[in-house]
């Protein structure tokens, strides 16, 4: 229980100030604690399904418990089944950044704990939001028609999924109104073999067709992009089998390989054929708040949206997905609601923006608070120092995998993640096997954490770097680990295979 | 800038412990000083459209800002566009609770900052979000088959509008799986009148037609409860038009008027007709935890699918929707992606569960750990003690409404929300006008907020009692300002309806 709380005679009193301030400085000491003493835990957690259940009782209980006693369970029960994401030696998938000032910003956010569906239940959630995501766009240099000055503007979302979710859903029922709604079965999206799997989730979602639902193949020779031409060919044929082409869901970054696709020229086609074009920079946007990588959003101009994760690769705790769409009518089109009990005199008079209608849910948190605080708190000179010297530690990396002979690099490294790996002997399945128990050896030691991922059907090491406290010697170290477990795998192999062979040959010799 | 962070030659450093700490520390004292002079601030803002927008500049700072100008800026600018959602005079929709465990328990979430969409991403997110929502459906005393133990279990969605949203999709899939995708057009949704607008959102989402959203129409009869037999014929109308009614959204506790449906009888013939029936008890369902409450969830053993949000009543604060399925198969059928660079050998042997599949977004927070906090710290008796004590309070605001006989009490008070009005005059438009004029001068004084509605074409008072910090003296005074509020407008109404008249008997004399 929260001590002082529950006296014999006193009511029960969950928000008492004196005690939030007391509680919440052992709480900040202990978070403050956790980060001090992170690089000793095993970055990928080493607990076996189930474990929690054994360590916990299987009710609530009827009395209140001691704090210390919950904090003393976070540090034997919880923490053991953290995969920490937040450790220098964090380099799977793509980061999840947490920062100071991201934690401060979530901390005042639960603080305030307001729901800010509609301007009125909170003008100030609404408003730093827009102004907000007017001053991450001006950094990205978008084009003035997502700002909130005309008819679009930014809106937070929780995930890139739930972006490309919304902005498929105005694309559809926008269409639809045109067309008819009989005609879902005629909707025609298009993306990448490389697109985000929540796509595909968005589609099912949304009723397309699976059918209908163009996978472009990449190779390496386009760079993992799409090939505008099959792009173009394909709405072509499309057409002629009397389908109606509608959405593009295009990726600058995408999670395989950070691969980039050609936004001008892909670009051109939509409007050309009066296609929804959506750009999906979840990783990578977060690069092109520098000069020198803004080049790979050319073509951003013929979008009608565009998403990147603040939570991801900019010091943004999680979530803080921003979403900006050139015409925000379709959007509210497609998810507004109106009923009764929440109208008010701003919303009916249209004067102010009331971001449930840019949403799936009707509920939002204040999140706008903590990019605010980040922006404010770090700057964007520092925070575009943080990018280039993540990406400066990529290059490093990649030039450690090159000295060794027996890696390979597999893609160009775009931005910090690099995609390697373990070269094949002849008579191995291409390095499947021996990439997956390079992962699972390496992962197990806990010393590091990376991923994994298929293209052009050979298995891939991924190691992406972003974490907010990677230094160089994460990562040099991190190497070592890595091919260490490299020499033993090797030796493992070759024995396995020597074992085997001697295996058949006894078998040979005993029929 | 975060101070000592950027000394001359010193590297940027975003996630720095023991500024954590220093600044974590002065962000809990000033959340603490918050809540301690909460009741200064005019409940409901009172800023205008577009006031943020002049006090901020239009773009972000090139150079880190002092942290004291950040809070600075948070206390002049912020807070007075800020609707308290924590004040104890908080009495509009529904309450958004916070509260010092449920503050404590995001301060770590946010913290860890994991990003738990598979169990090998942190498994203690998905094991403590399976072993705590097995506690909360143990204290609603909710069927075995939602417990994890079978094909069924718990999940933390953002929203009770999300959680709609996931169900129905899998309804639509199984059946769709079933009787092929064209039939579509062939499937109905049924729900009251007083359901939420997000079961319309969800239908418009998922494609269901707008002419098969059958609502049935409620009135005083049946307490604005769904009359079963008008559902029933509903159905049969439905199939002998060839079409397949397969989804009821029923509530238990309406946003207009807590109003309850019927759950055992509408239950039984979802079960006849094989209907997927989902119960939204978002509000009403915390109060289900008191046993003398729990009889209003009878029936929901024909549910497949049930929803309450702690974040609403249960001291959790924002979001935590909790949703219960019967047979979890329906929504990751649904809604599962498994693409390469996510595969780990736990999902691939199916030893574990991956909440990604239950929900819209990919990534999710660490949510769990807020309602750990809140059941462990609290204790389900406090817990208890605590709903009964906002139903006594909402039960003592009726007595003082009927005691004016200016108002009536409009529904039976069943939880702790009291729905009424002040009584129209003769020559009035039903109250519409005095009503809504009422609510505007209350919620104008700053001194408390609340909402209204229409049911059954009568504008509606609602006073929702529901915040943490909300005790008897919050309710007698509130209800003072609105009795002297009731006064000023009778006599401004009455007074302007005198100078009518007098101007039409001038513009006559003039004639």
């Amino acid at each position: 229980m929260l001590n002082g709380n529950m006296g014999e005679n006193e009511p029960f009193k969950p928000m008492d100030s004196e005690q939030l301030r007391e509680y919440g400085h052992k709480m900040v000491d202990f978070i403050a604690d956790y980060y001090k003493s992170i690089e000793k835990f095993p970055v990928l957690s080493q607990v076996q399904p189930y474990y929690l259940k054994d360590l916990l009782p299987d009710a609530a209980p009827d009395q209140p418990e001691k704090f210390q006693d919950v904090l003393d369970d976070i540090t034997k029960k919880i923490i053991p089944g953290v995969t920490h994401w937040q450790s220098p030696n964090f380099f799977g998938y793509y980061p999840g950044n947490s920062s100071i000032a991201g934690f401060l910003g979530e901390m005042i956010c639960s603080g305030l704990n307001v729901i800010g569906f509609s301007w009125i239940t909170s003008p100030a959630s609404t408003e730093l939001e827009v102004i907000v995501l007017d001053w991450l766009a001006k950094l990205l240099n978008l084009p003035d028609q997502f700002l909130s000055s005309g008819h679009g503007g930014g809106v937070i979302q929780g995930t890139a999924s739930e972006a490309i979710l919304v902005v498929l859903l105005a694309a559809r029922d926008k269409i639809l109104g045109r067309i008819g709604r009989n005609s879902l079965d005629k909707l025609v999206v298009y993306s990448s073999d490389q697109v985000h799997a929540a796509f595909k989730k968005a589609c099912q979602i949304a009723g397309i067709y699976t059918e209908n639902f163009r996978v472009l193949k990449t190779d390496a020779s386009s760079g993992y992009g799409i090939d505008p031409k099959k792009f173009d060919q394909a709405i072509h044929d499309d057409m002629e089998a009397g389908l109606i082409p509608f959405f593009l869901c295009s990726t600058v970054g995408t999670t395989s390989s950070a691969s980039v696709d050609p936004l001008v020229e892909i670009g051109q086609i939509t409007e050309e054929n009066d296609m929804w074009f959506h750009v999906d920079a979840a990783y990578a946007g977060s690069a092109c708040i520098c000069p020198e990588y803004r080049h790979y959003l050319d073509g951003v101009e013929y979008a009608d949206s565009f998403c990147m994760n603040a939570h991801k690769w900019l010091l943004t705790n999680f979530d803080c997905s921003a979403l900006w769409v050139k015409d925000s009518s379709a959007l509210v089109n497609s998810l507004s609601t109106n009923p009764e009990f929440l109208k008010n005199k701003m919303s009916e008079q249209k004067k102010v923006v009331d971001f449930k209608d840019w949403q799936i849910p009707l509920g939002r948190r204040f999140r706008s608070l903590k990019l605010w605080m980040v922006l404010r708190l770090y700057g964007a000179e520092n925070l575009r120092e943080y990018i280039r010297n993540h990406i400066k530690l990529a290059n490093l990396f990649e030039q450690l995998v090159r000295s060794d002979s027996r890696f390979e690099i597999v893609c160009p490294t775009l931005f910090s993640l690099v995609c390697f790996r373990f070269l094949p002997s002849n008579d191995d399945n291409d390095g499947y096997e021996l990439n997956s128990m390079l992962l699972d050896a390496v992962n197990s030691t806990g010393q590091l954490f990376f991923t994994h991922t298929i293209i052009s059907d050979k298995y891939i090491l991924r190691f992406a770097v972003g974490a907010a406290l990677t230094e160089e010697r994460h990562v040099r170290e991190s190497w070592k680990v890595i091919q260490n477990q490299a020499t033993i795998i090797s030796r493992q192999h070759i024995l396995s295979k020597t074992n085997m062979k001697s295996k058949c040959e006894g078998m040979i010799a005993n029929e």
